[in-house]
């Protein structure tokens, strides 16, 4: 028999009534019942009761255990009375009778008990991730995330792609957050950088001839705390494929998501449908590129009804270039006092307040428009508005004017917050959209001209359309909507030398500077590139997804806190004298 | 139709002829057979040749095309003549005749082929590493690393274990090379450090109570160049089990790697008898502890027969304490000018030489033996080490004599040489060998006790063998040999603080100094640790093997030349003054 184990803790069952078997796990619970020990036994794969009397040569032993001590039990498996079958437990049937223990492995006492649920400070948690990770729902989490990598990648291979690994330790990226440096001992003074995404080598994956990559791969920024991200790396599922357009990447992903979301979503609905909303539409009728379509509602725009009418704050407005009027409406939140608490979060989230009407029934029985903004608007207008977003008695409407950047992504919440106060959203469920045609340029605040994502996309029109309006140039860039959260980002590359500079000018970057700083790539495509796209999903955020959770270091294995240190390990920490002098770097003092 | 292809260029077969297709892809090689252009277009599935003739509207177009242009052809598939049909191309029935084409990505003039064997220099192939990833081999050697590590990640999971990632951005490993260092914008002065391995973070995770971990990792070393190694990084199995022993790891391991030799060892016979060979034993037999047991040659101690003997060189070092005269039976090489070219050989390994004898066939037909020692030895000890060495006429031994730490190393390369020149080793095969039982400690050359190897490895015999002479102390630790090169190592885990302890105050490190630079897992061995045991197999390696290549960098994507820079995307690099600032760091000059 093996020094430790013949069966794990979850395995033992009816049929092994009689057997003489070897257990090893933590000691999860002990219970004394006036001399009778119950050991709760736990492992990895489950837990198995385990009894003493004074009979057992075990008992003197067993009697004296703290809590998560490993040991061997030697025992006879025995079946349990009926009225103590627990159906619960996988060896709920059965419990062992121990004849024979052994410590494996002492503990002290806890700093942070694995049974039972309390609540524990996240500092501690993460001090002690070793014992944290014993506790189930962590635990359990782990091993999604575990076996949800898994299934993209077969899903992955079985869509034809091959995985192949990307430099770590490289040269700086281009993705336009805070590089990660490693100084290198044999060139002092230079540095190399941590990717922020393999987007320049998964580029020229595709220039080398390989036609579908994907890779589960590690990305690096120096972030800012945040709680819903990790200071330091994330994993995302990147992918790239030669001679596609748009709609070949979209269908060659979706079965992927779709299939991962029905594997392991917990039998929440997957929807199979996913729309393709335009970025403005999308930004419209729901306030924000990464729509919830769990919830209905749809805004829109009712400016003529406001233009030159006798509600004069938003007649004046609308009198500005630019302006707009957008109605969120709201079903079954027709009352004084649901509109009251929808104006109280407008001003919470910084606008002024949220105009509204309300229809409710009249005293004569008719449907009458309550609010404000109905008596200053007068019937026909009111009513225009009620029949132009179907609206009925008890259903209310909410208003934001002004340009619409101002007011956007407040819109969006407003329309997230009814959703939810109405109970309109029925959050159990999966619902994707494409957001697609995102502009290729902005304008910042000082006027200038930049790009508004990725500066590899390839412009919609191509070349002939850079000679236009920057602003009103669309690329072939989208992103994935999950639930209101972003899931993918990816584009169609531009994969033309000529094209790919002109794109650069209009943003300002001269030729010189994009050969500096994407001079790999740039050569690449001077010897036959292939049309190519591709898109990265954040598995951190699946994970989190299908998990149900909100915190990230609830889907992760050892993160770090939110200051970027590694409590357990001691991360950062200072170096050696030897290590900064190998390195040729100095520490500069505090100012 | 899609718009750059109906079918890949590795597609269509007779069963295609009379349809009209598109295929895209790169201009391999153009033929202008008077008039008639033959064209092979080139994608990650194959080769389809294109022709076009005069008549053709496409010819005008086609005609000017320069190698490793990406295109897109419209045309029609024909049966080829019987007499033109290529049974090596999966197209070889069929050609395609060009009606239309477009260039999707036009091409300069080549630095470096990609029709074509011809050989170019490393840096040039590095630099235009996008080029050499189209020819064949390379990009078939990266096919195969990638098939091979999606079959062992199939091959753990079918052997119950999950894979998880650990920290790439953690705390200094222990592994005893040199970490890379990333400094901490958020914490001023200190440092992270890139993993050497996932050591700590594996037996962290059995701790944490997760029975079987593996992981393809990404392992980090600030190496100094060597050509069979890359200077950053590089990749391994890692695996760690709880409850286990060390045949149990043996027991688990063999079946992956030996299933991945069959499925990848392109039919070459993989030996399933896998010897246990202490270490002792491996160094005595083979001057190895990575023997290549494709050589059957041994090597066997004949100090006996030179102690007190006419062969007075041997006789007087006998003297000394520690010293032993070992045979190297060359079956097959009894001739004067074998003897003297294996004589020079060792002179070119830094021996004074190597002697020998020979058995070769006298004037009077009997067997005699030849050469200074044998005469200075005199018949009977001659011919008791043929006895004993199981020689006969026409075979040779060589003798290296001396403390064996002098003469072991070469004495295994002299075999190797031996098995090689006489053509005893069957090279077209994968023999392996477990080495077990290596000691835990060696005297430096100051007499300094210190770990031989890993110093988290659990000693044989326990807290009561720490108490005896450290240098007769065996470890639970074990490399793969394979073909002379060590695949995996590994090791039963020191679970037990108190043992822990014990060890490293052996090798001359504190209390404090264990706590100080081990704390996140001697902390975590006090909460109840389970026996655990694993190992690392070192993928690039594997693949080498298995692709019969000699250089590692024929089996990375993207690997740095030897100097440690990454010459297509010009890394290290100079940081910026603001990044420089930002982590508050500065270079020093140059002594």
């Amino acid at each position: 028999m093996s020094a430790y184990r013949s069966h794990t803790c979850g395995q033992l069952t009816a049929a092994n009534a009689g057997e003489t078997i070897r257990l090893s796990g933590w000691v999860h619970r002990v219970r004394d019942h006036g001399g009778v020990l119950f050991i709760d036994l736990r492992d990895h794969y489950g837990i198995t009761q385990v009894i003493a009397d004074s009979d057992s040569p075990a008992f003197a032993d067993l009697e004296k255990l703290r809590a998560e001590t490993v040991i061997r039990i030697d025992g006879r498996v025995k079946l349990r009375d009926a009225s103590l079958i627990n159906p619960k437990l996988p060896t709920g049937e059965i419990e062992v009778y121990a004849t024979a223990t052994e410590i494996l492995g002492p503990s002290d006492d806890l700093p942070l008990p694995v049974f039972g649920d309390q609540d524990y400070p996240e500092e501690t948690r993460l001090a002690y991730r070793f014992l944290d990770l014993r506790r189930d729902s962590l635990h359990q989490n782990i091993m999604l995330r575990s076996k949800v990598i898994r299934s993209i990648r077969n899903r992955m291979w079985d869509q034809g792609f091959t995985e192949f690994q990307t430099p770590i330790i490289t040269a700086s990226s281009p993705e336009g957050a805070r590089d990660f440096l490693v100084p290198s001992r044999l060139h002092p003074g230079k540095f190399y950088a941590l990717p922020q995404a393999p987007q320049q080598f998964k580029q020229l994956i595709m220039v080398a001839g390989f036609d579908k990559y994907f890779q589960i791969a590690p990305c690096f920024r120096d972030e800012d705390p945040r709680a819903d991200r990790s200071p330091t790396d994330f994993y995302q599922l990147d992918l790239e494929m030669s001679f596609v357009e748009q709609e070949d990447i979209f269908a060659t992903i979706q079965p992927v998501i779709q299939g991962l979301f029905e594997e392991f979503g917990g039998g929440r609905p997957v929807d199979a449908n996913w729309p393709r909303i335009p970025y403005a539409e999308s930004m419209l009728k729901y306030g924000s590129d990464k729509p919830d379509l769990r919830n209905p509602i749809e805004m829109q725009v009712v400016s003529e009804h406001f233009r030159g009418s006798g509600f004069g704050i938003f007649a004046k407005l609308l009198e500005q270039d630019g302006t707009e009027v957008r109605a969120i409406p709201a079903p079954k939140g027709g009352s004084r006092k649901f509109a009251d608490r929808m104006n109280a979060y407008a001003q919470g989230q910084g606008l002024p307040g949220m105009g509204y009407i309300f229809w409710r029934k009249a005293e004569d029985g008719s449907t009458e428009a309550a609010g404000p903004i109905a008596k200053a608007l007068g019937h026909e207008p009111t009513e225009a508005i009620r029949l132009q977003l179907g609206l009925a008695e008890g259903d209310a409407v909410f208003f934001v004017a002004g340009k619409p950047e101002t007011f956007e992504a407040v819109a969006g919440r407003a329309r997230n917050e009814i959703g939810r106060a109405l109970e309109l959203t029925d959050e159990n469920q999966f619902k994707f959209a494409w957001i697609v045609d995102f502009p290729m340029y902005e304008k910042s605040d000082e006027g200038k001209i930049d790009f508004s994502h990725n500066p590899f996309s390839m412009p919609q029109g191509g070349l002939e359309a850079l000679a236009g309006d920057p602003l009103q140039i669309k690329g072939y860039q989208y992103d994935l909507a999950c639930n209101g959260y972003e899931l993918i980002s990816g584009a169609i590359r531009n994969h033309r030398p000529d094209i790919m500079f002109k794109a650069f000018e209009l943003a300002g970057y001269g030729h010189d500077e994009v050969e500096k700083r994407f001079g790999g790539m740039v050569k690449a495509f001077r010897y036959g590139a292939p049309p190519h796209g591709g898109c990265a999903a954040g598995i951190d955020r699946i994970v989190m997804l299908l998990a149900d959770e909100q915190n990230i270091r609830e889907v992760i294995m050892f993160p770090m806190n939110q200051r970027a240190e590694d409590l357990m390990m001691g991360a950062p920490s200072e170096p050696t004298n030897e290590q900064m002098r190998e390195l040729r770097l100095r520490t500069l003092p505090k100012d």
